[in-house]
């Protein structure tokens, strides 16, 4: 087809298809935390199939549209998670720990609540205490991050037109949730919702509302222990949110929480394993609008972690087999080589690194030093040995990127402020 | 207008021009080397207009339209300048070090070859030599990027279609153009070249074709001398090339060669002044494709360099007034320091910062172990004070944006290979 007739072809099927500008149903907005640029080109070579002479695109890949800028509103340039999401939940900017309140403290309405408002179904996953700064932001006001039981109670005392405002929440937190001064999952039961605290009853959720708190505060890291533990979580979002066919549609904010804890922690294989959940999530998210085509997924970070950078001292490469051969988090590796027998064994298990005389000369002289030391020089081996950078354990100022499919994508096409990507999406609630 | 309403307008103004899709008549190619998209989030902090609440968009926002994958052909993940400048060039990746030629070694055409095949004017401009990796790529051939007097010789030797490939160069290098063995500026003056090698004779080229070599290796960087000189060439040869007038079009490619050479330094304020160079040039060539419907500007980068972050060491801030106060390259604040009488008065005059008793300490004593540590100790002060954080004095894998705009930027929308860029380039050359 000749580019002109295929220009003609092109604009019969958007006459043709004149719902096509109209908002989208439903709404699957996702925040992989910390997820910078250098972490979703980090994973595309992790996840490399070498047989082949190129390197296969991710499902990233396959629906980026722009980027976003995620400086908050306080003059420091870097934004902390609060922040981050409070932009991406009410499209205002405010300060470094805010939770949905604008810089004089005052509750600013989220997007969520916006879409209880109309009657859609809403929800919250995340791999973090769901009271955790990014869930938080969509359902709860605080001026400080840290109020987590504060938080906590606004998840039943915040009412939307006399309703509570997530009827699905799936992650951690029990202990805030289920606390002596007040149980808040009591509540819950009482006003209808189904409760597990086992990720692995996930199937027994049989509509909404309902809540699932499957660890005190986080969950495990994905790479010590249910790796896909996000991937199920949203596969269960998706099925309960579409069974219960409301006409009105729904609204999910489904975040990858820890990519931005390996970040912190400046531990690789940790935060690639996290990218891996996060991504096969996408991929469902992905495969719902596609049969779903009323619906809209939206992707971003609310900022970078840890300055990630693929390639470090001078050296021209990033090895990705020394990252994949990592089987725990360095937190866990630390634990287990503390209370190890046998260094070398333990070490060649966990890390997939050689046991050099150098290797266990610097991990004994660390273990003498302490946790604090010998997870520094963990982490150090498997930093070097794959030629990984960082350059904080905190946050960095980078643009995050942006990804959109479905119904509406074009809109976030291009360079946008996070709180332009929010202001979208509300138009598209408020429709 | 209502949303479906503007939905039948688009298809209607997108029937109404059914030139819509064809191929642009003129290519604006553009390379920022090593810009990275911290570089390019950097530069939006470093010139925002602190009087008002917002941080302006940049030029690069209003025309963002995706992200490229830069690894090489050689299984290190991360590219050099010559691999890259060879995929953005030939649509073909290619081994470190590679001029356009292929992993055995052998010629690939470039985009400016076949430019110039089509009868299309083409010109390349860079403040590097001329020969130098990025340019080199588009115009000769050769196994390694080393032999920079080979690589010049392709310039007159490799002929297209009889005639010299380049008819507009603007850049340094005259110690490889005006050699003992070969004097390669008096066979362009032979062909019919104007020469110039002074920048303020500028305005005295008029027309194509001409060559201008204004340093004998790469031009001062723009901090430290001439701080506009790729916006003045970008100004010159788009001038040049429209008043050619050739029914063909032209094909332009114009590289901000040293935003690179500052991050391999690791030397931030010099970085945000190359930027500045290329933002301005990037200006031109937006307004020139305003004016010219029928021309293409495509920008990207071959890779980011140094593994730049903005917030380090754990900090949540970037000090932008720090990075502005600077006022030369660290190397050549050493130099200064080096010779200087009154270390206090020229540390705050050249740097901007404070002359501490604990700077003046490292300075002694960085002095007194030579250049290298005093520029090592220069740095560290302008980046810890800045927060600014680097990984490497070489390249990252990081991937890296893709800017459009006019005619066929469409097609650039979203995430693809560096080789894709070319592909689509060379599809409307050879249209
Ligand atoms: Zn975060
Ligand atoms: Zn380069």
């Amino acid at each position: 087809m000749s580019r002109k007739i295929s220009a003609v072809a092109a604009a019969i099927s958007l006459l043709a298809s004149s719902q096509v500008y109209a908002a989208p149903k439903n709404i699957i907005y996702m925040i992989g935390d910390g997820m910078g640029p250098a972490y979703t080109t980090a994973y595309r070579y992790y996840k490399d199939d070498k047989t082949t002479k190129v390197v296969e695109p991710t499902v990233f890949d396959s629906i980026l549209v722009g980027m976003a800028h995620t400086y908050p509103d306080d003059n420091t340039v870097v934004t902390d998670s609060a922040a981050g999401a409070t932009a991406l939940s009410t499209a205002k900017k405010s300060y470094n720990g805010a939770i949905a309140v604008d810089t004089a403290k005052k509750p600013l309405k989220t997007m969520l609540q916006m879409a209880k408002e109309k009657g859609m179904t809403t929800a919250l996953v995340a791999t973090s205490q769901i009271n955790h700064a990014t869930p938080a932001s969509f359902a709860a006001h605080n001026e400080s991050r840290r109020n987590y039981d504060e938080i906590a109670n606004d998840y039943v005392d915040v009412k939307i037109a006399g309703k509570l405002p997530v009827d699905l929440m799936l992650g951690g937190g029990t202990q805030y949730f289920i606390r002596e001064d007040r149980n808040i999952v009591s509540e819950f039961k009482q006003a209808g919702y189904q409760y597990i605290d086992d990720l692995n009853d996930l199937n027994s959720l049989k509509s909404v509302p309902a809540i699932g708190l499957f660890a005190k505060k986080g969950m495990p890291h994905a790479i010590d222990e249910s790796p896909l533990r996000l991937t199920n979580m949203t596969n269960k979002a998706l099925d309960l949110l579409d069974q219960d066919k409301n006409k009105e549609g729904f609204f999910v904010m489904i975040e990858g929480s820890q990519i931005d804890w390996c970040g912190h922690a400046n531990d690789i294989a940790c935060a690639m394993k996290e990218m891996d959940d996060f991504a096969q999530s996408i991929e469902l998210a992905k495969a719902y609008v596609d049969k779903n085509p009323d619906t809209l997924l939206v992707i971003t970070a609310d900022h970078s972690t840890g300055g990630l950078t693929l390639g470090a001292d001078g050296d021209y490469k990033w090895e990705r087999d020394v990252v994949a051969n990592v089987k725990a988090s360095v937190k866990t590796i630390t634990q287990k080589l503390k209370d190890s027998k046998s260094l070398e064994k333990d070490w060649v298990a966990l890390t997939g690194l050689e046991y050099t005389s150098e290797v266990a000369e610097e991990l004994k002289e660390a273990k003498s030093e302490g946790d604090k030391a010998l997870f520094k020089a963990i982490n150090e081996q498997i930093n070097e040995a794959s030629y990984t950078g960082w350059t904080t354990g905190g946050h960095t100022a980078i643009d995050v990127q942006v990804f959109a499919h479905g119904k509406g994508r074009e809109d976030f096409i291009g360079s946008q402020n996070n709180t332009q990507i929010a202001e979208k999406l509300i138009s598209f609630i408020e429709r």
